[in-house]
């Protein structure tokens, strides 16, 4: 079973900038986060953008879909902000059908002791072999619908809308 | 949804015992990982014992089924060691029918920098959510079924038989 | 041998907060961080302000200076962001004669797999224990006296002015 | 000012086995240590043996002797298992006079998130540039000098003998 990873940044793949003092993106964390997990997926990463997800157009979405569809694999995974991934799954749900899309993040850098983005990445990568085709959003541990789903800005937590 | 957990002990829990040099379990690191996953799932954590998985024997692994069958969840994931993880698999699979019940662990202790353990436990959380009934290996990003997965002990990997 | 550790804040201590996606600081890891080190010394932790010491003013150095004199323990170790460790020694060593003061802090902050800081607290406490009266910077394994030390701000290393 | 580390093994360097679970030597975490570290001192390292201090024998601690005396750096830091660091500290304070020789070592395996070994390192190094020609065992943040220094095998930690 082969899987895609596109990254377009967020938080999970943030650095420290030891000159500026400020947090920045390097490159991504994937390669050496699978190569941990002892993974032995047919996975291929594929990096589209490294961006605040804040920050991220609707032309950066239309690349994102438009990346999604070409690819030749109908499991995806994409790392995200988490302040805008409800945002791109719901755009993707309408411009991908018939794929597996699975979003997810993380609410504190990998490089960071206390990150949630490993756990994130092995239940994003389980979510996307086994669930029908369809845009998720996994985060806390758990897989929401695209059409169902928004970030607490008060709690950082992922939630159903209804 | 609701989850259930049991614990078994096996290299995830393994911490290490400054005061001799060895190996040892003392505790599960489970709610710690939880909290640290900031999962949202209702779930329930019990250790039925804390053992090498070498040395399991039937009464442990009847001990377990046992608790599968008695849990009122019928979504249920279990930290094992590695080494006999598919031994359990199988007896499992004949003794609790109608449950999705996903056996997960570690090549590397929690405790250890480059452990593979949270990664599994993201992995073991989101199969035991989206599989059909059935017993599973949730290890190296994949869900291998009961009744055709090994552990090879030469690469340390796990694979299907045929 | 007693010594007197003062916070002052600094990367040293900086958190991830994970709403808003900045770092700031929550509560000193000193503590924790003594733990782990296993020390046996007779150590006083007290936080006297939690800054980046880009905001720290004349009146902050003055309060740092007077706790300095003040404390009853002749050793003393200040935790201290790297931008102007060097300017707040300089001060230190015109107004708290007759003590042996080491600065130290991190390029990275502690929480960050790959911080410096642990290594750089082990560094202060035994400079702070051996070396005789005077005010000192610790950093990047050396112990830089403060009329003869600056931060290179290209390199983000510490070095002799001549 | 150039130091010389020699590594000698020791809980320190311990890996863990992932394929038969045990703990076991690699190569020594010294040079990703001080790039972590960031320090600018003059450092060589060597490694002379990657062994348990319990199963360290009187040749192997003529080695150590000898490399010492041969050094042509008069600041040397060991790294050693605690078990029988005093014994080596006593014999190498009989054979090689004139230099400043630190052993420091590690109560839990620098790659445990929980290690000591870091803080040590800094402080060991820290106690090889400042304190006068002697042995010295650097554990617990402190410089115990060598004729007065004992591991307290209850406790784990080093202490004078009177």
């Amino acid at each position: 079973m082969t899987i895609r990873i596109f990254v377009t940044g967020g938080t999970f793949d943030k650095e420290y900038n030891e000159l500026s003092g400020e947090l920045f993106f390097k490159e991504t964390h994937l390669p050496e986060m699978l190569l941990r997990s002892r993974s032995t997926l047919d996975v291929t990463v594929r990096t589209l953008m490294m961006i605040d997800s804040l920050n991220m157009t609707n032309e950066d979405r239309e690349l994102i879909a438009h990346q999604c569809r070409n690819a030749h694999e109908d499991k995806i995974v994409i790392t995200h902000g988490t302040d805008t991934m409800s945002v791109t799954a719901r755009m993707l749900a309408e411009k991908v059908p018939g794929k597996t899309i699975v979003l997810t993040g993380a609410m504190i850098p990998y490089k960071f002791g206390s990150s949630d983005g490993f756990f994130n990445l092995g239940n994003a990568l389980a979510f996307a072999q086994s669930l029908p085709p369809g845009v998720y959003v996994a985060m806390n541990g758990r897989a929401f619908n695209s059409d169902n789903v928004r970030k607490n800005k008060q709690t950082g937590q992922f939630e159903e809308l209804h």
